[in-house]
């Protein structure tokens, strides 16, 4: 295991990641979430258990009204239905027009052509984030034009792009940070991941550096899952657990936790 | 804390309304709820463990069956997508000429003017109960024609009206109580208000004086968050103990921790 | 309680159904679901604890991409809205056509005739198996023509028939087991049966004998429950522990604790 030692070159980084997503217990940020129907309560509990406010509805009637007085906007493609679609594009042209932020979970894209060539449009919008498996990111990386690796990507759109694995990759381009946290046990429970991501959209309201929002969002999400997993007895008490955990993390548990590299 | 002493006013009222919602566990009603994505789980636990029989359909083509063989039918507006609000028009005019209980939970109608409006136009068909919290009722309520109190808005709609908060009014313009239970984690936990919304429906189904019904499904609820919460350790083990404790939930236990007033 | 002899005619098909369930595990197919909203977190939930890789949107645009690349389907009519019905016929055609399992879950069809008659077209179709509790069999076996027993329905129909209940008849026609195994309060949890029949598919989809794989899953299931019932409080925590339970379960456990005639 890899301790932080206070003069590595990203104590400081840690730091101020961690001071970000805790700043969320503190703002209380609304987040707006479309995101898909497996999603939804775990991904709204998440929130809560953060210290966000979350709003989940996906009706475009009503979109712009719930998008307008949130913080933050969070597009989760993992249920591609119609009515999603079109909430999508109300959503991110009303809040790119806003300046906020705005982070994208392109869930399943290697499964769809559909889902795929929605979720390459809305990386044309520029999201402020982006959050991605490796097979997602061979779906809508555009290999012949370079986009090869995270740092590449972040740098064409614009965007931190976190890549999910064994180990988290964190990267705007200019920056990178692996996030060595988290559980095997993590990946047996249904939507932690979307949940997660919900967790980055959460701090990014709160954090102007996009990359220290990001980081600091999935080191809490990763130590949690850690915390987590030392109470469970399996993937049922570890999506209980992990709500907890996030609750109740504190400074110290973070700083002492965090294995970045 | 004030306890609730034999002699007190509310005692009888207190003990009548406790039978009605242990009446669910006997009777067994059926309830239809049209609510929204994230609580449609959790409000279906939780009317399991209360003994009640919950069906969540909101297909428009079949609704009419499953409220016609329904003693009870929930409106809960938090997702408000184009086929819920033909299955909610349906519903309520079956509901409504067969003379059984309606409850309507305007959740979010501060958030949304399609929402609020909607919310008005289902309030003129006269709901037996209505639920909601401070920002919610403003945003209904008919302030210009003097509707400033639950006690009005009461009167004015003839329905029972619960204003949720730190404390719980509920009234029916003539009769009045206050419920001091129930624990702040509950706000850490999605749909938790609309899943207690759920429970008043049921005890509206085996019980006629509506305020009593109302009064004994909150109580019940609340008390039930005060056990939970002193087995949790956070929002999530508080989701999952909330449903026991319901489950287990005595006469006795329910007398003794009562704070009415 | 009936303990399972080693000479027991049964004996045999425990051990092979268990084989079957606990392949799952190793081989991770992917099982689409087609299912209500309800239940599709709890699902996917325990899905992902037997070993499955599950999947759950029901968009007809992509519905054919994500069926394309599962091991077997899962049709719930628990939410029986447009967009489902569309999604069920555009799978159903396609894992007919490709020679894969699935399953049928009737959900409700006693409430709903629109439902009932969706069913039985489905029924037409040739499901590998059918799973549906009493009520629901009165509703959509044709009585007239002699469908009165789930021998009969299997024969009839060419499948599997799992008739639930306080003891669950698992048939094809030639062979009936019968599977005592199981708790009461399995059944104040919503969607548990729901994901019961998802449990079936994933069995289906590692094993070609489709009476073992549905006997293993339903087997494997019920006494997850148990091992869950005897940790759990209530309804909330065995929802929790079952799916620990299904993750933790081993091969040792289910032949000692079946109760198969």
């Amino acid at each position: 295991m890899q301790m932080l030692a206070s003069d590595h070159p990203t104590a400081q980084h840690a730091k101020l990641a961690i001071d970000a997503v805790l700043r969320v217990r503190e703002r209380r940020p609304r987040v707006h979430c479309i995101t898909n129907a497996v999603a939804q309560n775990f991904t709204a509990n998440l929130l809560l258990a953060a210290g966000a406010i979350p709003s989940m509805t996906v009706a475009p009637d009503e979109i712009a009204d719930f998008v307008g007085s949130a913080d933050a906007l969070l597009v989760n493609l993992g249920t591609f239905d119609r009515e999603r679609r079109e909430a999508v594009e109300i959503a991110v042209n009303q809040v790119v027009n806003a300046g906020r932020s705005w982070v994208l979970d392109p869930v399943f894209v290697d499964r769809s052509q559909p889902r795929a060539q929605f979720a390459r449009s809305l990386m044309a919008r520029s999201p402020t984030a982006i959050r991605l498996n490796a097979a997602e990111f061979a779906a809508v990386a555009d290999v012949q034009a370079g986009e090869k690796t995270p740092e590449r990507l972040a740098l064409d759109r614009r965007c931190v792009v976190a890549l999910s694995g064994a180990v988290d990759i964190v990267t705007d381009g200019a920056r990178t940070a692996k996030i060595e946290n988290g559980d095997p046990l993590m990946a047996r429970v249904t939507a932690m991941g979307c949940a997660g991501t919900a967790l980055v959209t959460a701090a990014l309201a709160v954090e102007t550096d996009r990359w220290v929002a990001t980081l600091g969002a999935l080191l809490a999400f990763a130590v949690a899952g850690e915390c987590a997993a030392a109470r469970a007895r399996g993937p049922g008490t570890l999506a209980i657990e992990i709500l907890d955990a996030l609750a109740n993390l504190d400074r110290e548990t973070l700083l002492t936790r965090a294995r970045l590299s």
